[in-house]
């Protein structure tokens, strides 16, 4: 039973073969922080948590690479246009890296919330413009990049030309449909063919995120960066590349030919894809107001949203979806997620503190260990890792009950196995006792409620006086009403 | 009444004017990420998050920005021998830049959990690695650098010559004595004096966190960094530099040498230093085994530690000595200090509660207020802040007996004050609301005791078993003893 992933460039299910184990290279394609993080850009990353984890299940040393694009990420994807982080800190009017730093910090904060480990090494593009520049001069060495007006250019005919028509191998695109697709963009006169993307461009004079090159004071192309410190810090080839559905073209089809240049063999052996987010089965869209935030999903702060879900209830739920689903959002979706999520906490917390082993074992762990592995070894299923916990709660409450017989050594093993799954592998917390203290705090009070409606009811004020005003005095106060007495406080 | 800062250049207090009101400008030098922050940084750290604070309370619009050294800082802070994150990286088997993004975590978790604001930019080192180089072009070019070598050196004596002996001014050192007191380390041969430091220096085959440059393969010597980010981020000259008195030499005297050179203006205003931390007298050091991290402290995880202290608590106790004097740890000294958080923050929670006001004023919040800025404005005195607003405690008390009367707008004016003052100022929050549920739970778990004792009394043993079986729903065990009932759960 071996792990087998999805490689979205061979489009079938492979076995998982690291090039040098127990070592695995993973490289993800981070946040380019100039806004408040994504939820669909959280979905990605909390996906590629759950592969991560999962790795290190499996006993892999794993490398995990995430950068944060910091420069060079122009609107519209494109080679033309403003820089998504010049242009808001200009409407910001604060300075670039003061915006960097503001969506950095709110990024980090999402991301722990959601639980997710922080990657092993997270680079900056403006970390690396010297290896960029190395590296666009190794290209330009080549014959594969040239310079036009002191902008720097990837050659993506002559690419293709040496390499077998390897532009589009990953997207599944035509470069004969590229070139006829692409319009000529005004400013982009200075390109030998308009599917030739940047490597480095010169700074207009408005472009603030500037530095010296050998061909112009400029920036580097948004593409490179990620070719750039995937390669410095796994090496190519290196095992894994992931990143959302929507890098596909034209990032990671770029990332692919610069990888090439640099180093001819195949520089990525499984690429990896997450699927789309969509919200009460819209596409998400500022324009239309069918949006949400993480932090909004977690306040609560929003008209889509009857209530606030705590982030272990969104992780649950977006681990409910493969991750190569389209994951629908939506208030019921996420009040049934909390239910899903209660019921197997509860069961997971009883069975933590359960003692009671037998001499004999009714109940066989191994066969549900090798069914949760299977499911994650089947390209990390994690909605059948899910429905297998499920089905293993209802053994579990007869254990718990005492109606099914245990031995320590698999109660141990049992333990272990939801452990593993729930907090190792899904990434899964408990959460904080806030909820639970809550509950008792209500039972106590009613308990008083009672008594104090008893105690009026046989004309005993002064006891009835008593619990209102003992009860008032740490700030709780009863309400009597119609349908009862409530309290608050 | 304005702001006065100590100026450790002109070893006097000064009257604080910023270049560009209302905007400030402050640099403060950041961790060196190889190895959990240490308590005396930590300090460094908290203190300038209060001026920062204070400074933004006054009305200014404060760029704040903190470096992480992530390259280029040598063992020994000198100009040879290993760098200090790739030692570690050897010693933990991990990639430079997981050294780095490992104790970047750690170093960001502790500043939470402090309760400091992050900085408006944080920029590293390696992020500045272009930056270094043209600043290192153009020191050549002044002729107040060399290369040697392959490496560079700032030609101090040159310096001197044309600044009018302006080397040792920070750190009061006479330059002559300097080359007396400097032994010729192995390495340095290339040097012209002793006294010069390196810019540039030419990676060794072993040293593996390497750049580009035009002399040779390299990095950046440690001093360059601050300038470079310094001068790029806030302009020279600037408002504000911040750091441990540690540092005051080699580190910000060579600082001031580079930016002298890029702009012989007077680089900055105000130089600013934090004082050094002891531990039960000693210095801190991990030979002698007195040695003790924050992280320690909030798990209580120490042999020199009776308990945990809440990060509030120590911030408090820290904000209870000025930045400019020796702060003795001590468990003792943390203790004192929880009974005076405790003190503050209940009278100020219900203060903050408290809504009876009255028509007219027996008490003057103008005065007080006056004081504490007072206290503040004379170089961010936060220990007499902190005794002026115990002064202010005991007639917060009256007013909320009601023994003192308050107007509406005086009682919101206080509530402001000490707002301001703790929230703001002093970054204290109150511990949250755990401890405040716990102490509700345990009086409404004290009537029903009560309750139960009188059914017992009076043989209602129907009551009182009702009592006991229902709070023993909820997980509550009462416990009856020779000394009446406790409960557990």
């Amino acid at each position: 039973m071996s792990l087998k992933v999805y490689n979205s460039l061979s489009g079938k299910k492979e076995d998982f073969k690291p090039i040098t184990p127990p070592n695995v290279g993973m490289y993800v394609c981070g946040p380019t922080v100039y806004s408040e993080v994504h939820l669909g850009n959280a979905r990605t990353f909390v996906s590629f948590d759950m592969i991560y984890r999962y790795l290190k299940y499996l006993g892999y040393k794993v490398r995990y690479v995430r950068n944060i694009t910091d420069a060079g990420h122009l609107e519209n994807d494109a080679d033309i246009g403003e820089d998504k982080i010049s242009k808001k800190a200009r409407l910001e009017q604060l300075e670039p890296m003061e915006i960097v730093q503001k969506y950095t910090v709110n990024f980090h904060e999402v991301m722990t919330l959601l639980n997710t480990y922080p990657p092993s090494i997270e680079p900056t593009a403006t970390g690396h413009i010297v290896e960029q520049i190395d590296a666009i001069k190794e290209m330009v060495d080549q014959g594969l990049a040239y310079e036009a007006d002191g902008s720097i250019y990837f050659d993506v005919t002559e690419y293709n030309k040496r390499f077998d028509g390897a532009y589009g191998e990953l997207s599944k695109r035509n470069i004969e449909e590229l070139f006829n697709e692409t319009r000529i963009l005004e400013g982009q006169a200075a390109k030998k063919n308009q599917v030739d993307f940047a490597l480095w461009k010169k700074a207009n004079p408005e472009h603030i995120m500037r530095w010296n090159s050998p061909w112009s004071v400029g920036f580097p192309g948004w593409h490179l960066e990620c070719s750039v410190m995937s390669s410095k810090y796994l090496g190519l080839p290196f095992d894994i590349h992931g990143g959302g559905m929507d890098l596909k073209f034209p990032h990671h089809e770029c990332e692919i030919a610069q990888n090439k240049a640099l180093n001819p063999e195949n520089p990525v052996q499984y690429w990896l894809h997450t699927n789309m987010l969509t919200l009460n089965g819209q596409r998400m869209s500022k324009s239309t107001g069918n949006t949400l935030l993480p932090i909004e999903l977690f306040t609560g702060d929003s008209p889509m949203l009857s209530q606030a879900f705590h982030p272990m209830v969104v992780r649950f739920f977006m681990m409910q979806a493969h991750y190569r689903s389209v994951l629908d959002f939506s208030n019921d979706g996420l009040l049934a997620a909390q239910k899903g999520f209660d019921r197997l906490m509860k069961v997971y917390s009883d069975l933590k503190n359960f003692e009671k082993a037998g001499r004999k074992s009714e109940f066989d762990v191994g066969t549900l260990r090798d069914k949760c592995e299977s499911a994650m070894n089947d390209d990390f299923n994690t909605p059948i890792l899910i429905a297998t916990l499920f089905d293993g709660l209802k053994p579990i409450k007869s254990i718990l009950n005492g109606n099914l017989s245990i031995s320590s050594q698999d109660l141990s093993a049992l333990k272990d196995l939801y452990t593993n799954m729930i907090e190792g592998v899904l990434g899964l917390k408990t959460i904080e006792q806030d909820r639970e203290n809550e509950d008792q705090k209500d039972v106590i009070i009613q308990i008083l409620i009672q008594m104090r409606t008893e105690a009026r009811a046989r004309k005993d004020f002064t006891t009835s006086d008593e619990i209102r005003d003992k009860l008032g005095s740490v700030g709780i106060t009863l309400k009597d009403g119609p349908e009862g007495t409530s309290w608050e406080g």
